[in-house]
């Protein structure tokens, strides 16, 4: 029996945890024998004093044992994943996760809701009518059996002592630490049953790492925590120094996403999406990594991946007649453009600020127990480096009734200057 | 409304706190409004991050206003309490509270129960049939009229939050902070309506500081944070490097305080008490700094202490007779002698060890909720610097039943070598 005390004492005083403590401190957390204000004080001290290498594998190992791990070597077919560490406009998930199914491989992907500035993947595919984001057990296997691709919430049973950790870390201050952040993502991933993972860790003005550095080092954790589980891993550290594509908000997000299913949409979504199914498929083994790119380029222009998700929609409940029309999903009664006041080249984008407007409109979760609207967000008009002319549309605002305020916060989230560059979409490849 | 989240995040980022918010974080502690995993949260980052001069004072403060703040002015005598930081053997208060108020000064002492390696002066009240230590407000004030002294526990009323903070801080690791300890003590000691206090900072082997530096340091932080609440204040840092006079446990530390009350007993024991009692009733204002040590000797001589204390056992419930005849008192039915192995001089003594020595025969407490046996206990019989013979006998064990194992672990708490010296009694005087 783990004496919890002296487990806080010795993170406190900057001592090194044994695995077997972390494994038992978490056994117990889980159990509830110990209470969540010894929990969080000894949270405070980890991420005042840091956990190292080991002590991250052994937070990681504890959280992913504390429920069910799924295994799908029975459906003889490998299983992929992709995580993205949260950006403004990244609807790749809903465009990937059918694509790379449609190559073969599963994708029992487990997604989260939006909280704070990033949108997230459920409350995108809740916006169409009907999706279910919640599976039992045996209809998962079942459905990841018969289309290869299931996008879920993730239950009761997967990895909850992670959920209770979370928790208190939102209302403890101790949420910014990247070794939490890696034992959080990657027990997840390893528990849903992936052979392998994708991380596709945001780097810029919209993401949680703002420097290529702090992004590089967070892929590379990812990694090593990932394969000391006994995983493939590789990472893309991408551009978020504008929102991705030109939708942000849930509806915006799906109908741009089904634009790109079938062979249109923005060209960065577009490249994002081949960029990641291709590593995807090579990790996974399904193709080496010349043909990797070819075969999800086919399975993207012939159809193959618009038909699986079309089939994911039905098997979770959704009509496929509401993504296969134009006017099928829920839409905004008011759009109001926002102008640029001066000539130019945009030359800097808040995509953070961006997406905190498209909550504060009502399309993202303040507290976790909110309603989403899904019609609401923005459009992006202009992207980095382009020539903005005084009065040119910079962004549309989906909006539930009109509203000046928001136009104007819309506004200052767009520099117009003298010069301005294109980013690079992708700015390292971590293996 | 103080945004929890943000004050944790603060204290965790090393930033300073306005005394406005340490008031807003604590009375929503005290109204339950804050979840004790975001109070143990910031407690340990206030713990590893450190809190100013400034903080502790706001901190003392908001302790203080969190309950009923006494004022005895009505009464028209100066009210002056003692507080010592917790030493093996220290009675002091049992004699030194009567003694005082035998003075006309007013003793509104509220004491606490032993916890860890030391004593409690409520346990070793309560060691006199019948005493009680809970006394109603309304009773608390007549007593204190009466016979100018109260001896009693601290209410629910007296600081509240300061019994939810201590409660927290003792089961997360985030007790040995100065600032904690500070604004723990004074808030109790202003609270209870002392307009002068006397600090008796213990140093040594059974002491929590160990150094003089620390000590003092201690010292003088006590002092600054009560002057900073308008009261006046001093402290001596005084020996705790072997149990102070010859007892050890709750009726042998009664006996023995009865014997310096009746003119006689243990020298360091009287002379603590008179260098603490005149120093109180110089800082009250009853006598100047020459006079003071001449009244209070002329009291305890005379008779007038041990009458006070007579009075204060009754007015608060205990049998006189029990306290007036020497085979009153609880007596443990096994004395065990301790002998020394070799001739030389006492050279060192592990107090701290002493101390939990006697919580492990049962006089004192590993949990809140244990029972503490009155009889048992120790009675060192050589000091620091006396000579030994092989053979003698170092202290005697009063136990329920006989115990070989704790006599073998007194024997190892006593350092007989070459050479050693008696310390000195009083280390230094902080004013």
């Amino acid at each position: 029996m783990l004496d919890a005390r002296e487990f806080i004492r010795a993170k406190r005083d900057g001592r090194r945890h044994a695995a077997e403590d972390v494994r038992g401190f978490i056994t117990a957390c889980q159990r509830r024998e110990i209470p969540d204000y010894q929990v969080s004080a000894w949270l405070m001290a980890a991420f005042l004093n840091g956990l190292d290498e080991g002590e991250t594998e052994a937070l990681t190992l504890a959280l992913l044992h504390s429920g069910r791990v799924f295994d799908w070597n029975g459906l003889g077919r490998p299983a992929v994943d992709k995580h993205s560490t949260g950006g403004v406009g990244d609807k790749i998930s809903l465009i990937l996760a059918p694509l790379v199914a449609s190559c073969g491989v599963l994708v029992p992907m487990v997604s989260g809701r939006g909280l704070g500035h990033t949108g997230g993947t459920l409350d995108k595919l809740e916006s169409i009518p009907g999706f279910r984001t919640t599976l039992a057990p045996d209809a998962l296997r079942a459905q990841l059996d018969a289309i290869g691709v299931v996008m879920v919430g993730q239950g009761p049973d997967l990895a909850p002592a992670d959920g209770l950790i979370y928790a208190l870390r939102d209302v403890t201050a101790t949420v910014e630490r990247e070794y939490f952040i890696v034992a959080s993502i990657v027990s997840k991933k390893v528990a849903e049953g992936a052979d392998a993972v994708v991380y596709d860790v945001k780097c810029g003005s919209g993401a949680f790492m703002k420097t290529p550095e702090d992004a590089g080092r967070l892929a590379r954790r990812l990694i090593a925590v990932t394969r000391s589980l006994g995983r493939r891993a590789a990472a893309r550290v991408t551009d978020m120094s504008q929102p991705l594509g030109f939708a942000v908000g849930n509806a915006l997000e799906v109908r741009e996403s089904i634009e790109v299913l079938r062979g249109g949409g923005p060209a960065d979504v577009r490249e994002l999406t081949l960029e990641l199914s291709s590593l995807m498929l090579h990790l996974a083994g399904a193709a080496n990594a010349g043909e990797a790119r070819a075969r999800v380029t086919r399975a993207l222009d012939s159809g193959a991946a618009w038909e699986r998700f079309v089939a994911l929609v039905r098997a979770q409940g959704g009509d496929p007649a509401r993504v296969e029309r134009p006017d099928g999903l829920p839409a905004a009664p008011v759009v109001r453009a926002v102008k640029a006041e001066r000539s130019g080249v945009l030359a800097e984008v808040d995509a953070f600020g961006l997406g905190e407007l498209v909550v504060a409109i009502g399309g993202g979760r303040i507290a976790k127990e909110d309603a989403v609207d899904p019609r609401v967000g923005l459009m992006v008009r202009k992207r980095l480096g382009e020539p903005v002319r005084a009065g040119e549309t910079l962004a549309e605002l989906h909006l539930a009734s009109d509203d000046a305020a928001a136009a104007a916060r819309a506004a200052a989230c767009f520099r117009v200057g003298e010069s301005g560059a294109a980013p690079e979409l992708v700015l390292a490849r971590v293996e």
